[in-house]
């Protein structure tokens, strides 16, 4: 008999669903919008239903469904419990509990960070790989830390929050966190804007960024015109980015860097000023760790759910 | 049948070896001098002596032998292989293979401090716990990070090698390991009187640690006596090394911090002034991690290797 398992990955905006063969492949992928109000009570019974929509038209048994592995956008612990989710504008849910309860599946959970690396080391830009971390450079910075192939989910589930290590000691701005300093104030697609716009009121010097809206990508798209000033954007990107990963392998010093997230759109050339500053700060024996950028896009958390779920 | 087990420690000056039944409950436990000469040549075949030695005093047979456990000064692969031991004179050793083929019994090798942090975990300061950071500040500054009971070795053997940690810009003095800033420079055993040797020469204020032999002991003796420029020195590590900390629960989120090494001897003064700036800088979910002193001293090496056997 054909077994299957559910890969899904909830976001704030859309709720990414893949169906999987046991080795991983996909049979078929699909969305549906998140909806966020009344404290997202809506969340878990829409993923439960368009679960069980897709078993009844794909005309799939119940005992034939291996699980569900699902990503969450904040800490969850070994229990599959979440104490807030501020996106989904969720406090505590117990979200295996709730899950098998709707679905009569069995269900694993893990962080959205955590499950992309897993996705990434079971089909991306770590295939092959057991100890790698995934660094995810979007509006905010996350990270997913995976060590001899398990998920590292930490005591109060914050293992791989690495966007919130202290890499400024003269920030002055908040963080999120209610932090100061932060990795993300600095190296997140809003941090690179942050970055820009200082730089860009230091300098008198001319530059493509001038007159024009400032985002992540119009800054490395200046790098790549060899534009002086995003060039200095960027090294300093480069420099508290690095640093703190150079930080990261004297902790768990992993076989590979995987970095994703929107900003990796931008290339090569990410990783080129990552490595340089990476090298700078590292420990010897960690300066040759391999950098690559993400391969499965927004479907590394689907993956991630699938591998759970097939490990 | 009653079997046993072998723990065994080597450091740069002696070797340290224990013999346990299979509760972890230690029988018999004997030192013998580390002979580095010779790069280092001595070292195991003195090693596989004593524990054959022991079994034969003690009428034990091998397949009594559960196994030998052994922890190394350097970074040791997942295989048991070492690149790189400074301080036994080592380059290349396999030391699984090469002690096997001495004593005939099995064997399994890790870091130091990784060992140290096992042992804690199951005897010590930790006992109980799963996610574990031993944090040993000595002439240097180790690190050994056990997660979901496992300890983390690392892809290049660098796992817990938090000494390394970049935690200053403004450093001058090169480390040991060719970098600038790591955490060793300003936290171990030497760091803390090089802190002290600054702030004695910066400032004019009176003081207990003027006229003797700065060591970190007088600087926390000084700390006790409510020396105000010894409670600065204090002050100051306390925030390097909180401070790094913060950062590590951004990676593994651990339950527990246990402090040990030469410098713990302080005692709880020392968690004070570590937990106050480690609460200040760390993401909020893991303000509360807890923070002990390590309980086995010397021994933790020893319970340690006994562990690895009996996991």
């Amino acid at each position: 008999m054909t077994k299957y398992c559910f890969g899904i990955d909830i976001g704030g905006t859309s709720i990414k669903c893949g169906l999987f063969d046991i080795y991983g492949d996909i049979i078929d992928k699909w969305e549906i919008t998140t909806r966020t109000e009344h404290n997202g009570v809506h969340i878990l019974p829409d993923a439960a239903n368009t679960i069980k929509d897709k078993m009844k038209k794909k005309n799939i048994k119940a005992e034939d469904i291996l699980g569900v592995g699902i990503g969450i956008p904040g800490p969850v612990n070994q229990a599959g419990e979440i104490s807030c989710a501020v996106n989904l504008h969720w406090g505590y849910v117990h979200v295996v509990e709730e899950l098998e309860a709707l679905t009569g599946l069995t269900v694993k959970a893990g962080n959205d960070a955590n499950m992309a690396a897993l996705g990434e080391m079971y089909k991306g830009g770590a295939a092959g790989c057991h100890n790698v971390v995934l660094v995810t450079l979007g509006t905010g910075v996350g990270g997913g830390i995976i060590v001899q192939g398990q998920m590292i989910t930490g005591t109060h589930g914050a293992g791989g929050e690495i966007g919130h290590i202290h890499v400024d000691d003269n920030e002055e701005e908040k963080c999120n966190c209610g932090g100061q300093g932060c990795l993300e104030q600095s190296t997140s697609a809003t941090g690179i804007v942050r970055l820009a716009k200082k730089a860009l009121s230091k300098s008198t010097k001319d530059s493509l960024l001038r007159g024009s809206e400032i985002s992540a990508k119009l800054v490395f798209d200046g790098v790549k015109e060899n534009d002086e000033l995003a060039i200095e954007i960027v090294e300093q990107f480069g420099e508290y980015l690095g640093k703190a990963l150079s930080m990261i392998s004297c902790v768990v010093d992993p076989q590979v860097y995987v970095i994703g997230g929107g900003v990796s759109k931008a290339g090569p050339v990410l990783i080129h000023y990552i490595q340089k500053y990476y090298q700078k700060y590292a420990f010897p024996a960690c300066r040759d760790t391999i950098f690559s950028l993400a391969e499965l896009g927004n479907d590394a958390g689907i993956y991630g759910g699938a591998k759970l779920i097939l490990e």
